[in-house]
């Protein structure tokens, strides 16, 4: 079900022959309306690929009539043939839907640095129009690279629906955004609406997911409403629906993330602001010594509070505490229980550090540092 | 040689039971005058072990008569016992040599949040100030924790020696310094003046060296003077000397960096200022997408660009240039030679990155993201 699961949306997915295997690679959504309201996010990175420079015009007026994503090419650092090839592949959908270009977003992932073919990508839209319909399954496949399935997730608000899919399992660091994701709903919002829910969300969803530290350049996530169902929900309860939304495809990233054999969440509690536990959860997430220990199997403590040293974070070394799966193996910054009774050997990991700082907490969801990893990003291109 | 190659210098290093593979552990450098300046900076993480907290103190009058380090421990985060074994450490140096303990740095090395045990660390005190001598090699020795080979450097100026040793293999991330390094001359200079020497050398060796992006807790490079020659040398002048041991030391250490198969220079050129020079060549070197890629041997240009974007240096993506070992891959934010020119095969991976947006320049030493170093990092504690 994906993006049509809310009424007022087709998709499709297709093979246009981007990637080399010469599976799915170019999906299409379509907002049938009435409204055609739409908001995005976008990496933060100042290194932008062409469809985000050319989404974040179309983005400006908050009208969103479709959005159009490829798989098998990043289409950055391609120049001014590359961004080409994004204009035409908007005017491509626009002319064959009746549309204008305007309204139609763009998003590629892929290899940064090799230009698309502009031939298969028209091709492979003008099969994306024809094969236009509840489609949202071939749709998620379509933006699939190195992920092993398909992420989806669909909540009923009160008389609507969100549905969304998302694809993503390396270079996952947010800046604003992370990886590739469209969510739609059948609620009638208008497009501020939309983008204050959406930055809501991402916020604690998207910007908490950090598998390897390493931000993309073609980030992109959206939000369509069609207002199909006529409701108008409460922002409030429409934004805890949509967070939830968020955070289901988040978590699914976060399992899919390249060779990871633990799914780790970093829960940093106590801290004076919600910017130093944000901060704090990040410089463990992304610190090397501390994932390779958890691939291990070692309750590695010593590394935690490496990282957190590192931090500009509120915070007294000698009044820390760090517990690993329950067991508090650090209090007030000096051994507590034995390492050995920490059982890493679970897929799901749980790091609490208790800064004893202040009141405020967040949650960093990241992966740990394997074989697999390195295997998979050191043979990526050739 | 290393630090017993300037006059006035004894060292010795023996096995204390810390390490246990019984091997060397703890090291003892004494200055045996006329003068016993020193100097030395220590790591900016703000957990810091005990004996980071004991030399701050130890250096803050300029005063330094012997440094004792040991391996098999960081006696860090070992709460007030752990502050009390480095107390007594060198309390003991002190009696047993006739100094005062407030002029003995210590270092310490390996597992942070274990602590060491405080009789064998005395007994090897005792054996080592009775092996005190021309020692230099045992003592770089007793220093290694996963280094594969011990390392030191000597270089001689106009009428003096500077001799060193170093240790550090993983963690290596400077905040001010990074790695255990001693240092010692028998030039005649006041503390002042090696502070000063020692802040510029570390400043483009040591701190621009950053294997794996994490900051360790124990970091300290101490440079001692002997004043055995009598030789009050220029300043600047000794300062190249000292810069080129300090380099030296450095790049041993790069080459020995854990798990590494690629010894990766990044040149940052035409920089807008220094600190975005190094700020630009660090994004890339921390880059764990692109480290993996050259342990695949692939020249994966995009992900140098797709690092430099999260900077806040100075530079335009459409006019950055990147080459990897002399062949320009990507010229104006676009593709240039093809990859398959580039040969990566050599163990030495030169990286230049020209911004195109100022006068300044820097290299960061850094390696690859290998198997060996997830193995490594994986295996360590256990």
């Amino acid at each position: 079900m994906s993006v049509t699961a809310a009424a007022g949306f087709d998709a499709s997915g297709v093979a246009a022959g981007l990637k080399s295997t010469g599976g799915l690679d170019l999906a299409l959504v379509v907002n049938r309306g009435p409204l055609q309201n739409g908001a995005a996010v976008f990496t933060s990175n100042r290194s932008k690929a062409n469809p985000i420079i050319w989404s974040q015009q179309v983005i400006a007026d908050g009208t969103v009539s479709a959005i159009v994503l490829n798989s098998g090419g990043a289409n950055c650092f391609t120049g001014p043939q590359g961004f080409q090839v994004t204009h035409a592949t908007a005017e491509a959908v626009a002319e064959l839907l009746a549309l204008s270009a305007t309204d139609v977003l763009v998003c590629s992932t892929g290899l940064i640095g090799d230009q698309l073919p502009l031939s298969k990508v028209l091709s492979g839209v003008a099969a994306a129009v024809a094969g236009l319909g509840d489609n949202g399954e071939d749709a998620a496949r379509a933006i699939m690279t190195t992920d092993s399935t398909p992420k989806r997730s669909v909540r009923a608000g009160d008389g609507y629906t969100i549905g969304g899919m998302a694809k993503g399992a390396g270079m996952l660091a947010p800046g604003l955004a992370t990886m590739l994701v469209v969510i739609t709903t059948d609620a009638a919002l208008e497009s501020a609406q939309l983008d204050a829910a959406l930055r809501c969300a991402a916020r604690v969803s998207f910007d908490r997911l950090d598998s390897d530290g390493c931000m993309s350049t073609n980030d992109q996530v959206s939000l369509l409403a069609s207002g199909a169902t006529g409701v108008r929900p409460d922002l409030d309860a429409f934004t805890i629906v949509l967070t939830a939304v968020c955070l289901d495809l988040a978590q699914q990233l976060q399992r899919d993330a390249e060779g990871a054999s633990h799914d780790i969440q970093i829960t940093v509690t106590h801290a004076a602001t919600e910017d130093d536990a944000v901060e704090v959860g990040r410089s463990v997430a992304r610190n090397n010594l501390f994932k390779a220990a958890i691939f291990g199997n070692d309750p590695n403590w010593g590394r935690v509070l490496a990282a957190i040293g590192t931090t500009d974070a509120a915070f007294d070394p000698y009044t820390v505490d760090v517990s690993m799966n329950g067991v508090r193996v650090c209090h007030a910054g000096a051994p507590d229980r034995p390492r050995t009774e920490v059982d890493l050997t679970p897929r799901s990991v749980d790091v609490l550090i208790d800064l004893n700082s202040g009141t405020f907490s967040a949650t960093i969801y990241t992966s740990d540092l394997t074989h697999d990893y390195v295997h998979e990003n050191s043979a990526y291109a050739s």
